[in-house]
């Protein structure tokens, strides 16, 4: 039973199936496919507004790519201390932008305050993530005053969207709502997390960027030459809104598994989507772990922190017997 | 009837069938998954020595990311004047090292020629592309001489191995032969264009160079998280050679056809995997078109110049179709 | 007697009276001193314009930050296929723009043709030499096609002007002739060959890109924190036109030169400003080299050429005494 | 009176005599001339070794170059989180790296540890400040375990040591005790900040640091041509002590500074070099200020810290004025 992360996971059986249907016939390469076509035509609708998409294989190349889009070596980035741009890409963002500069700030369950970001004195990308890394959420609001702010600034806004589809499902917001409506003007759309093999889309907002993503996506190595199956996964991802209830059944999961366990052990952050974060005694981590249960240490939110997470496939025997084991281990 | 290139083919059943066998149950991410540890030990059987193995998405970021791993931002990269990397790569080399400068030199057929290599003044890297873009190959003792001078340089040595499979099928040499033994230090090894959904691996030869590649595969965003996804692409391809079975079918194709041309119109360049150059009319090449046949200008090779390439599901009746289309319009 | 280069000569008497004058009291550093206001402003004047003015120790450093500063690294830059960023300054435009690719084409005599930079599909920086690596000069109306062309296509023009003096000496046109009214977006200001110790100006006259370059020039390491030592060379450069009174001296010395030794040794170029290259039989060089001229191979246009150079400081009798070699030793 | 840096005052008269003394006749470019050859002479007995050195512009340029010859864009370099290239140059060792990524660690008194340098996961660089930016110093104990740690994790080691002078006049060390015998690789040896016009050099201990050093400092636009007037100033540098000389009058002055207002502000960093830190009442500063007097905040260090510095050329009478204004605002 594992709850290391949704990396740890396979794939839908929609996606596989997808992969099979474009394995038919020669097509144009480098995106002109007629799979391409019909994906950017399917964000153009989610959206509700001329976008331009670019499907890469990893959160990692969509954020740093977003990111690199809208700045220049000389540029300063503007980040949650807790961000995964600064925390767990090894400086891609630095790198793809050729020597950019990440300036980490603080903020209360993994959320960046308008005033705080306000407070450095320049900079040229805000960089939010949706859902957070503490698993929470920014509302329409917050995220409308930090694009504000950023615009005002004359810098550019990119959402890490690793989570988005566990962020949308949980506001039940349209999708334009947290993106372009508030002023983001990048979106890094995960799919991976929630259910393709690998595959993630970058979702352009703007013209200027785009143009500029396209050039280095290919020079970055991210260009598929066999476009097609990047696409269809990520077609079959956004059909019979598959996205949205892969990351509904997750989220329920992990709110079924936040009612069972609470009261028993100490949870650190609200539980917002798909993600959980836990104190315990080493001694329970350890009796779990033996008992089959996975998942990672956490020492960032303090000693015997633990991360859990929950999966488009999760089932709800797996979450019972974890709240079975921790409501046992917890009894006096 | 498609030759425009090989990657606008699909790929092999054994490789989707490997992709539905690895999507079972959850797996350890980042590479450190029970597939990847497979494909790690077949490569080192393969190449008979201790290699590592950096799977990737595509030609451009193996190659790159071979290139930058035995570079810095202050160095100079020879390579062919027709090399992928230099023309079709938009700056992947010159960008994922921080900026190093190729020195294309010309040769003839698309080979360099290690007198002229040993004429430039100094360099840090060579990339070598086998099989070449001009569709032709060189010879063990062609290579041991440019990998010898590299060495004697103090440079690395890269392969460009996007055809490495069709290099191998039509030497009939040991993989070794081609590249750890004549002095290549990294290769890309390909898979995309012979038969792969999506897939390339780096193969290292020197443990210093598998560090710093480590570090660039993740910086750069190439490092999947469900890393089972590309290597079991790779392990079946590995697989009761796949990878010199469909190659040998490329190749094959491509002797047909040239067989079959040969005399109605000039084939530019020597014919030794699966790629053709010819010359022809242009009211010829419309003709074909008209009738169904695909394929690209190549005006690098001259005017009227064209490339036909054959790949691992060409079929004997596509290629004969093809020749008796020519044949047809070349009788008086 | 020296015509290797016009950096091998040392520096006017102005420009070191300045420096001691500059030597006085303390002042605020990093650029916000009463020097560089003052140079500001003399430029402001110059070019009848609000300028943005970064001085820098080199002209390699002055020609990279220009084109950093109007690219990213996703992008092309065309230039001459002569030209110093090209042949000279080891990648220094690629490294400090994170990796844009040149795109070098040929040109008579050392120039640009409007119409080969028109037939280069896309590209986002055309950087112009004036005068060229050849000795010659654009005229104006040269100028405006390049730049309009340039800008028509959404790029950004920069000016190479190590020997911008010389150029604006021989035409006799006012500098914003030859720069912002043609379309120049960033100018390179030489001092550093024209008799200052070490300080070039990167003349900005779009302020979008001053924002940038501001940036880059801090963290490449250009600006200096005692900025008054620098500015002082440059005002005192642009005071009392010492600027033109330098290349006027040294223009005037080529053309002497030239008049002197036309018939006896083949003249390879026009000699516009103050350098000449000359065709001369190994037998003859090294006659003079014996005789203690000192000047450099020039084998890029050809076998036998050679490079002379006058400086602000070359003496009528260094020249006759050349010319008396050259005609003594042509003589039957 | 100004305290606000070593960068707001001119330049020692020896310094500019060399300047006149190198302005004669013509010399070989770009490091090839006769100044730099005895200057590189003079580092190697200082040293007492065979050393490698680059003149450059700037101790920002020193700092990044330095880090880049020993690091690639893969690469992570551990630094105080106080340390210059942190938090004053904008980057720069992340831009001339390619994206390298600073990894800050916290330590007292502005000094790392090498307990807490251990516990970082991996690292290719560690630089050390010394003097540090608190104005404090390593002893050479202190240097030897950082170095030994560093090496046996197969990193580099860098130390900045823009007031390296400093250092050294106030350990008494030999220049060699606080270096390469410690387990230092390269050094940016400062000289602006102690009476240069705009000088430092980067002395190298490593071969193969060198040729990368050397091919970086060209690229990046820091190779003087007419190299002889950066040659000649940190020439004068070492002659006759200049830089002992200068360094233990402004080390003295800051001791004369801080046993003056010891007791009446609180002093919040061992005095041990030309920086000294005070807290300060709003009101006290401001009517400093309005004697005269001008210093930086220094918010880092907390609310109403005020950094002093001392130079080369600060007077007993400035000090002594500036006490007295201290003692009369805080009598009762």
């Amino acid at each position: 039973m594992d709850f290391r992360s949704d990396n740890t996971h396979g794939c839908s059986p929609e996606i596989v199936e997808a992969l099979v249907r474009a394995n038919r016939g020669t097509m144009t390469s480098y995106g002109d496919d007629a799979v391409t076509a019909r994906l950017r035509d399917r964000c153009c609708e989610l959206f509700a507004c001329d976008v331009d998409v670019f499907p890469v294989l990893t959160g990692t190349a969509a954020n740093a790519l977003s990111i690199a889009s809208m700045t220049t070596p000389a540029s300063r980035i503007v980040c949650h201390s807790e961000a995964h741009i600064h925390l767990e890409e090894l400086g891609a963002a630095e790198f793809l932008s050729g020597g950019a500069k990440l300036v980490p700030i603080d903020g209360v369950d993994g959320k960046l305050n308008d005033k705080d970001v306000a407070s450095v004195a320049s900079f040229d990308c805000l960089s939010i993530t949706q859902a957070t890394e503490a698993g929470t959420l920014y509302r329409p609001d917050d995220l409308a005053a930090l694009g504000g702010l950023a615009h005002a600034r004359g810098a550019g806004v990119h959402m890490d969207g690793a989570r988005f589809a566990n962020a949308v499902a949980a506001l039940g917001c349209a999708p334009a709502d947290l993106t372009r409506r508030v002023g983001v003007d990048v979106l890094s759309f995960g799919a991976t997390k929630n259910g393709a093999m690998g595959a993630e889309m970058i979702v352009v907002f703007r013209k200027d960027l785009a143009a500029r993503l396209g050039a280095l996506w290919h020079r970055s190595g991210h260009r598929l030459s066999k476009s097609r199956f990047l696409s269809a996964q990520l077609e079959a991802y956004l059909t019979d809104d598959l996205w949205l209830r892969n990351a509904r059944h997750a989220n329920a999961a992990a709110a079924r598994l936040a009612h069972g366990i609470r009261g028993h052990v100490e949870i650190l952050r609200p539980v917002e989507v798909n993600v959980l974060f836990v104190r315990m005694e080493d001694s329970l981590a350890a009796a779990l772990r033996a008992q089959g249960f996975s998942f990672y240490d956490w020492e960032l939110f303090g000693a015997g922190s633990k991360r859990l997470v929950t999966a488009f496939d999760s089932t709800d025997a797996e979450i019972d017997s974890f709240i079975a084991a921790i409501q046992q281990s917890s009894c006096p």
